[in-house]
């Protein structure tokens, strides 16, 4: 039923550099992670199991071999790297996540305390074994960061090693990037995208007009994450414009 | 376990021409169709693969062929209609969903301008070899429609040929017939009510409350519609008085 | 993949009487049942068949073996008991869920009025062949208790023979316990805290906020109901310390 229809964006194949989807798995199960992929794999390159179901649910292994038969990259979200920093264990960490078989790493510090150039040590340690996803902003409410602290960071991050930085939104949404209502904070948004090759960044973008608000700003292909598993082909609608709040974007 | 319990409303037996629910598929794999047949088939009659999900979702024939086995009756949405005349292209629509096995078209206007003329002649074209479901109700805000209009226009629609008048809230349930918060217009449901056989109207009502508010108005048998795959049960429950919001509605 | 992390809260081992986590079944087919088994059964107690859909899903009895064969606890909701009790059909009741094989009854008066003496008869009448749970608090806004009824009823209702007695919330989680936004009734609740053994009683708590305000009153043991089947592992991350909100809730 792949219809051409014209004047549809066109999407870079997988793997791909720019375009991204992330879709947050909270814990399915291993026929629901088959069913994902049935539906979703063409659509989908990152696959963040939340933070700490990955060390909760039974048969992971499985669910990660399903995954990555599908071409997808699955990871552990970086609250599980910063529940093991918290115990100094950051050898076990890299045991643990090499044992599960996964090619790909977080590093954050939403709720940790981490000094900016140690995370960056972290980021570059990890570099040498695992593709590193590096996040930057925090969960906690009253920790404020400058625009131009979070700019720097996550330059300083990709220079550490990190092959995308992640713009911190929380799964609810309404953190970093983003204000208490869920709008985006557009100075912030744009001036990391002035400074920094948008490629490079990945958006959490968990709500419906996050994701309409990143298209309409920087096109189709802009990297977007923390999308629930039910809600890939909506946002891959709305990416093509065959959904009503993208539907005359893309026509001539 | 079908237990007889008195005083619970009786529901017409499938095909029914009233008390109809369309629940929105939004991009559901071969298996979890079936799930939701095994469990919905009896309290559902349509099935909306919403907006340009179809175009997307791989083995799309293999599931229209699961809910039809279930006696149920998919479609495509109306904003990959509006995709296809936004292009021009209505006949290449018209091969498309008849190759797909649908026996069910939408007519809507909800995001593109339709001259409302225009719009009944596809209604009418339409009609010749598919049962047509017309939508009345923008997508767009600040795009008003008056109380005439609606009623007006849903008479022409039905009038143009189409089988049901589909009354539009978006999936988000906050548009049309609803306010800003999600409160119906009551004013405009029942001036429509008033003017229209209820039979021939499906009010899109996505949210418990919505459904809670027509139930209690129109009865057990309002035709509803974009009900979430999980919530066909629930509703299920609310239309025959066996949810605490109803619970007390129909005993004598 | 049990990695054993230092310093994670300890979880008792089922059948337990503390720590219980109670899953909402809002219409789940039976490989759904599976699916939640094969994920979620070592962290889950008890599942509610909500409302009155035990009537209504086709392969009732099928999925409660699911459930019992997992080690869970299935049983009806509140409301299916008061849909019988408004048609004097206790009886009836009593026989319709010993022949679906559950061992668990709840009572409650959630929507239908039923004098707080009478609804102890229920429920010791129900506590001679049934595990009964008891429910205090009211579906319906306007229908004020006091902190002291609260208090008096739970006791009374434990008195009569109740196993744990339930404080409501309804699904959407602002009722009872609960304000209008979803923020918990905290005088409430530390009322009831202070005057029963708090592995008595099990809160629903539906919203994640409420779970992690619970989790950090009453510690990572905590009962705690009414959770959606795709939160019950999110929520078992909160009671490990394994999500941001508690991270570091738990570390020396």
């Amino acid at each position: 039923m792949n219809f051409n229809l014209p004047f549809v964006p066109e999407r870079p194949e997988r793997p791909r550099q720019s375009g991204l989807t992330m879709m947050m798995d909270k814990g399915l199960s291993l026929r629901e992670a088959e069913n994902f992929c049935e539906v979703c794999a063409e659509y989908t390159d990152l696959v963040k199991l939340g933070f700490g179901t990955g060390l909760l649910t039974p048969n992971v292994k499985e669910k990660i071999k399903i995954y990555q038969q599908a071409g997808l990259r699955p990871y552990f979200g970086g609250t599980l790297f910063e529940a093991f920093i918290a115990r100094d264990m950051l050898d076990d960490y890299k045991r643990f996540i090499a044992d599960a078989g996964v090619e790909t790493a977080e590093v954050s510090d939403g709720v940790l305390p981490i000094e900016h150039g140690k995370k960056c040590e972290y980021i570059a340690d990890l570099a040498k074994d695992f593709v590193v996803l590096s996040e930057v902003g925090t969960k906690l409410k009253g920790k404020e960061i400058t625009n131009e602290e979070w700019v720097s960071w996550m330059l300083s991050e990709l220079g550490a090693g990190a092959w995308k930085v992640i713009a911190e939104a929380r799964e609810s949404g309404n953190m970093g990037i983003y204000n208490d209502d869920g709008s985006a904070n557009s100075e912030l948004v744009l001036d990391i995208r002035n400074h920094i090759d948008p490629d490079k960044i990945l958006w959490e973008a968990p709500l419906k007009n996050q994701q309409v608000w990143f298209i309409k700003l920087l096109g189709p292909n802009v990297n977007l994450g923390n999308i629930a598993e039910n809600e890939v082909i909506p946002l891959e609608t709305l990416r093509r414009g065959l959904r009503g709040d993208t539907l005359l974007s893309f026509l001539p």
